[in-house]
């Protein structure tokens, strides 16, 4: 599956998207772009309407935010996924945005799957916080019957009895679903552990499993993020990183995207 | 609390709602509301919009459902209580309900609560499949921020490892709850246990342990049901179930609506 | 099954176990049976050998610690009950208790499981921290198979996501036991909500749904016990507990010991 | 930590465990050990006491299975890694093995430990089936507060709501570990998935994040195994695995020891 951006997901190059949890502003929306293209993302990721547990949370820049996120990614010649919450804004992100994100707290909101699989867009469905696979493919399924087979699945924790992190990365489900699907599967560590300095092993890890990307949160600030600051990694940690993945993904076969071979 | 059909939730007299999980035809509503009020709910429940894992499952009657539900609701005195999936759909489900309900998948789809809570009416929120008390009450919050505080808090069990039972219904957070906030409570033994033999003890133990009240899922024929037809009971057992209540409630201060105390 | 002191589980009477985590001294243990006693229990609970997380934490009073639990126990006519942890010190631990205790996270010590069937004594077996009903009774049939019938389970609450409670207490194993074996099924409380306030609620509830019998950890001053403090009710409120628990006992046809229907 | 037979855990050689769940014949145990020797194995697993759910089902052969395991491990210079049951049992174990094995099932087992622990072998403690990690480090601290500091921890799944897999591989505790302490850790992807196909994915991911080894399952006909077929690889399986592993290891800057390297 391939977006307009030129990124693919499923081939022998890895899809790696990388941004701040949200979008506060167009330097830091820019700063970000700028360093995770360098250290070569080919998507920006980045939250203009927000799920928070919270109504008394930040809820995002809206509209603003996705001006922003396609301003920058078009100065690198990166993607857009941009997560949508509600099944009235479907059109307005998917004008904006290269791919969906449906995220974990929606991924058995029928209407808004409805939604976007009729919108043609790409989307990336992400794993409920107590989701089984069985139920994940059937959440997909939703996207599919409307015509929409450009979905791509991403693992980002589940649920566990231990708070020493956030969620429990199931990389177990990337070599499962390849056997039960034929949709690429990409895993979010940020997420996944809600601990920055667990990003990087677990990210080489899902490539070791058979992961055919990443989802990464970089902050060029991480401790002034208005979310999600403990698991987003500094741009110089993202670029760590992708040189440490370089190197296990072609131990399995893959490679990174064209940008972070020449870095 | 009080509904328009006078049911009250959180004072001395419980709240019992019944009915099927889809409502499927005119005789199987009109049946269903029949018994149930014969044996003392006072709140009629019913799905017309259903959350169903699959696309290709049954998806219930729409409008027509709602139409049902407050005709059969209307003949027996009982209110109504039913499921809406969609912000758009507040509206429609508004004009024939007495009560919206969120369900546990859509506990945190926040544009789904901020409509339901600008509509003003009473909602019955259930807790989410794995949501912690924490995160349930904060998508209360996005209810009461909309100046709505006609909210009901239902537990209707948590994602478990043990697949002798559907779910695992958590019970301590009755009294928990009931510490943390001036919501009323209510318990859903039927999807909490997924499997009717276990709906009356469970029915008994909510009560003892300071529930409200009970939402119940009552059908004329479960073998028949579309769906979720292995924890239904059938009227006699549920007739059965409010009686063995009236004792337990009457132990713990509590007793259950007038008809059934008639009956 | 009858106790040698007389306290049955499971038939009409309840078998109300009550008593402190930790044997601490002659006073404290004499204090905890006078009051629980007078207050309708009719066996005396009490960890003279300790399961402690940490090697660092209180080991409990060993043989000194059963010795004083016998003696408390025969003043106020109460069975012991209490917890063993090594296959070497079951025929100690049975030269003083009524019943052996296996605790949650030697469900399934089969060595263990196996020394206290050979032994002919009761045998109380809790449910592991995630164990299934299956695993559970299979457990129990390391005694069984033995040739010891006199086995009790006790829920107390399995592992969950949610830190709002220590565990989350699975009532719904109550009724559904009560179809899978013969064996008496009591409920635990304490362990399985960590919260003296949630305890009395919880047992109410226990009740109601068909319990045999509690178990519930009580102490003379809760705010200086050894281990856990914040589960034990004084003896005030355990009093308060059973006369609220005998109105829900009568509602389902059980009744508490003779002591405290007198109470 | 090196075994006598040279294995070590913890450095720049990975220390790789494999062998059958069950010692079940020499035949059996022999061709076991020359294939997973010749594959670059150099500890030989396999259990003579087995911790079976049921007491109805194979229980293991004992001592026979200690003397067999010895005998064909001593064959092609392999460690012996197998687990004690019974504190009773730890000094014959002891006198075959190079190190003790403390099963997830017996994490708490406190009488256990400390028997383990005095015993000076080194011991290998899997993670409990719902512990958290700091309640697995309080277990290895009664082996260490016994002055055995020769401890390796082992991660093989937690309890999940997914039946999709036998158990939740939890990798994210490698990282997490290496801050936390400083005792080796590996991996079981056997039974961490329970899935023969999903072990090699996940062994290569359990490298790539920073384990210092692997538990591996492997038996010589897994459809005829007395216990854990489904999650057994044939040593030909074993073998592509080792294969596919150094790749992975390098990328890492790890290496598999001295006899895979010549494979």
């Amino acid at each position: 599956m391939r977006l307009q951006s030129g990124a693919s997901f499923g081939g022998d190059t890895l899809a790696i998207c990388a941004g701040p949890c949200s979008v506060e502003s167009a330097e830091q929306i820019e700063a970000t772009a700028k360093a995770v293209s360098a250290a070569g993302a080919n998507v920006l990721r980045g939250g203009a309407f927000k799920p928070r547990t919270s109504p008394y949370a930040f809820q995002g820049l809206g509209v603003r935010g996705l001006e922003l996120l396609r301003t920058s990614a078009d100065r690198y010649g990166l993607g857009v996924v941009t997560e949508v919450l509600d099944p009235r804004d479907v059109a307005i992100v998917a004008r904006y945005a290269d791919m969906l994100q449906i995220g974990a707290r929606n991924m058995q909101n029928f209407s808004l799957l409805r939604e976007a699989g009729e919108s043609g867009k790409p989307v990336l469905l992400k794993r409920g916080l107590a989701a089984t696979v069985d139920e994940w493919l059937m959440a997909a399924e939703y996207l599919l019957v409307a015509g929409n087979d450009n979905v791509v699945l991403c693992e980002r924790g589940v649920r566990s009895f231990d708070p020493a992190t956030r969620n429990l990365l199931d990389l177990s489900v990337v070599p499962l679903l390849a056997e039960l699907t034929h949709l690429p599967v990409i895993v979010d560590p940020s997420h996944g552990t809600g601990v920055a300095r667990l990003v990087e092993p677990m990210a080489l890890a899902a490539v070791a499993a058979g992961a055919d990307g990443l989802l990464v949160e970089v902050h060029p600030d991480p401790a002034s993020a208005v979310s999600d600051g403990a698991q987003s990694l500094t741009p110089d940690a993202f670029t760590a990183m992708t040189r440490a993945l370089a190197a296990v993904a072609s131990a399995v076969g893959r490679r990174l995207p064209a940008a972070s071979l020449a870095a």
